[in-house]
């Protein structure tokens, strides 16, 4: 199910600039800063992310680092706190930590084990879901903590890498597809 | 000279947590995520940062990573883009660097070569005003692309490292002081 409206309706993809080989051979990187340096586009993209939410949340979460840059406004928009899911070792205090996959290799995030209250409303936000391993992970972290998934939310879908599926049973809104 | 109102009046420092020995022995880390995580407090700061500037800024900078979580929100408020500087190696455009001094090593900060245009009011975020070494280097970086540093504002000063004095010519503001 997919909570967002028609996605780039207002023709965002053109604010998204393709780096090819980066960050290595092969990969065609999509490039949002041109987006993020748009304040009337950047603030389209927030308010369209937050308003199928609007009293619906009590946390956001933002994936470092990257998706702290829409996160936290979205927390603002929706006048609820941010939490911050990190990689390895940058949370300073008492954290919980999930590993995820990458292509030949693992990954681990972490989220403070005070961040998120028992039955606390939680929207997951990231810029790209690409195999979903990372929205998958920082899913289980908020459940763990006894919070409930209210919806992953991804600026980008990177569709044939096929990341939808690693969500089943979770909301997934996603406004720019590939 | 400070442009921000009376620090800390709200009482912000007590969701302010102290972690010590966090990220090594001997230091009292300043662990912002209490009040991220408190809408109502995350709220109050941005507009504390923001309303200073308001219709005197077209992009906001945040530096990575703790920066974006402050300097994305402030970017809406204010109407204004938002701007990465990041670590090396991680924009994927050209991009300019600067080298700023750690306490045994140096490190890099980067930012996209058209991310700020000439002329164009530039206001640029932090977390923590620690030594003073990565807003100098992000200042730095905005002059090199023909940006105005209209700011550097950090919501945290740790006065005994006397970050200040490495800022002189450029307004500064902080709001909770250690």
């Amino acid at each position: 199910m997919t909570a967002a409206p028609e996605p780039d309706r207002h023709g965002w993809h053109k604010k998204i600039r393709s780096v090819p080989d980066f960050p290595k051979p092969g990969i065609d990187f999509k490039d949002i800063t041109p987006l993020l340096g748009d304040g009337v586009v950047l603030a389209e993209v927030i308010e369209a992310i937050s308003v199928p939410y609007r009293g619906l949340v009590d946390k956001v979460c933002g994936i470092e680092a990257r998706g702290f840059i829409l996160a936290a406004p979205v927390a603002c928009s929706l006048q609820a706190g941010f939490v911050p899911i990190r990689k390895h070792g940058k949370l300073p205090y008492k954290s919980e930590a999930a590993s995820y996959e990458l292509e030949y290799s693992e990954a681990i995030l972490e989220i403070h084990s005070d961040a998120v209250g028992a039955g606390e409303r939680v929207l997951i936000v990231d810029d790209v879901l690409a195999t979903g391993g990372t929205a998958r992970a920082a899913a289980d972290l908020v459940r763990r903590l006894g919070g409930n998934v209210v919806a992953v939310v991804c600026l980008i879908e990177l569709e044939f890498l096929k990341g939808r599926s690693k969500l089943e049973g979770i909301e997934l809104a996603t406004h720019i597809r590939y």
